[in-house]
């Protein structure tokens, strides 16, 4: 760790310490990371006698309602608070409607390891060489001498896991071995986190891949494709998130970019980007009002299925040739 | 690791001490595990002076050609040598061919990690609590004060990678893990390992998993879909190993066991057979002439492709409702 992350962590002890009721958020639509680091830190300031809120503007995934804890999530924060945290959020929009103007006001500390983030917070802890918040959040704890238990330690792996698919990104590093294997010593089970988060799904699941992958397009080094409502209609598949999918096919070698388009059910359009090392797509995906990390990010936009995929696409090009210009 | 083990691992190293030229055999049809291990072995014993030939009787798939000595391992032993190491082979055919008659008076040391292994040695180191036969050949080396160099480590990390699939299989544990810590700050990339051996396929072979995916069929607990030669040949996929769409599907949450077919070049047809945790595919493998692990085993079979997926069905229900009854 930096010795500027360390001075960082120490304040960061200092604020947790003054407070007394912590507002914790994490982002809409949220991931495992999203949870699994909410859930951790939310048991983590209890332990050191905190009140804590934990918020989401959405539900918590289904396939994340194993997590000790995830019934206490709650979708609206209530009463009042002396200090907000703001946990694996790129942007304040990210908080969605939880972060109301009735917290304006208060200290807000943005944890996150996301390259976008804005800083955003009042004091802001951004680390990007982390493969996922539930790495920051377990520096904390050891940092700041926190005990770790068993139920702890099982939502940090989950983080760490799915934001790494299973330490599988290329930002994958000895550090964050090294965290899974503490959190494994500390009782968490990889083959459990892992089985149920990133191999289990259901066979329509499955079969709508295959629908899609009989769809995919390959031009100039762009592969695509798309999940429509009706797709996902015919397959029963409502609430799924197609992020496996997009991680599936950056794995194609002629792919430098792979973009996953999905409709949802609200009429607006889910962009999952991923790239090959070489390519930055959240740079793309800021361009477009998006975010998050060089080889894996995304945006949510509103209008016409077809006109989306024509303008996303556009852009990407526009994106890849312009990076290609600044390699040469 | 066992008392048991680190006798067994001072008489091994006392037979390398004592032999001159060491031929080690992994087994036909090699996968990661067998090219990282063999290739692994064979330099930490050049290391030790030894003359080393390495054998295996198909040739190393293109997936693993980038591994340092690959170009050196020989479909065909040749000249004489004083000791031979099967590695990764459950049973003696697996070395095929290359283990010939005029070997059998030797010694022969067979290291493996299948727990269908038969104990086919002069001497049997068998560890079926390793994850890949890798994790023994670093366990050795660490064990009897070797160096490890950058090279040896990376052909390492791809057997534990390829065998655990990055840690999904229900057998990985904090051994696994550290094991892979070990073999990074030894030099070896996870991230590149994982990205040429798990992650990369050529399009082609992800529109053939696609088409696949649309002749699934679901009955009783048991997934499985066939790849045709007729299907091979459309998508230009001759020599490719379909292993790792069996372990996709392997995620299917109606699934207790999960079949996939694939007819070979030369008519036979390879069975990959996964297990959800309470099913033990290696026996009905070993039924059929294969073997394998609890969770995932295979044989390969002579005859007309619809009546083979008939028998092996057959047998699969077979063997499901013995273990269930076992259960009771």
């Amino acid at each position: 760790m930096a010795d500027q992350s360390s001075a960082l962590i120490q304040q960061i002890g200092q604020q947790i310490a003054d407070a007394r009721r912590i507002l914790i958020i994490t982002h809409v639509a949220p991931d495992g990371d999203a949870i699994g680091s909410l859930l951790a830190l939310g048991r983590l300031l209890k332990a050191q006698g905190k009140e804590v809120t934990l918020a989401c503007e959405d539900a918590v995934p289904e396939i994340y309602a194993w997590l000790p804890g995830s019934q206490d999530v709650v979708r609206q924060g209530k009463g009042t608070c002396d200090l907000v945290i703001s946990l694996d959020c790129s942007d304040r929009r990210r908080m969605g409607r939880v972060y109301g103007d009735s917290l304006l006001s208060l200290p807000l500390l943005n944890i996150d390891h996301h390259v976008t983030n804005t800083n955003f917070g009042s004091l802001n802890w951004v680390d990007p060489t982390s493969v996922a918040t539930a790495q920051m959040v377990l520096t904390l704890a050891d940092s700041l001498g926190w005990a770790l238990d068993q139920d702890t330690a099982v939502c940090l792996l989950t983080g760490l896991v799915t934001d790494s698919r299973s330490f599988r990104t290329s930002n994958v590093d000895a550090a964050s071995v090294r965290a899974a294997l503490r959190l494994m010593e500390a009782g968490a089970s990889l083959s459990e986190v892992t089985s149920r988060t990133l191999e289990q799904r259901p066979l329509a699941s499955v079969r709508l891949w295959g629908e899609a992958i009989g769809a995919l397009h390959l031009e100039d080094g762009i592969l695509w494709t798309t999940v429509s409502r009706e797709m996902r209609r015919r397959w029963n598949l409502n609430g799924d998130s197609f992020s496996g999918l997009a991680n599936f096919l950056s794995g194609v070698r002629e792919a430098q970019v792979v973009v996953v388009f999905t409709e949802r059910d609200d009429g607006t359009v889910d962009v999952g980007m991923r790239s090959a090392p070489g390519y930055d797509v959240s740079r793309i995906a800021l361009q477009l009002g998006g975010g998050g990390h060089p080889q894996a990010a995304g945006c949510t936009l509103s209008g016409d299925l077809k006109e989306i995929e024509r303008s996303v696409l556009a852009e990407v090009r526009r994106g890849m040739a312009e990076q290609k210009l600044e390699k040469t």
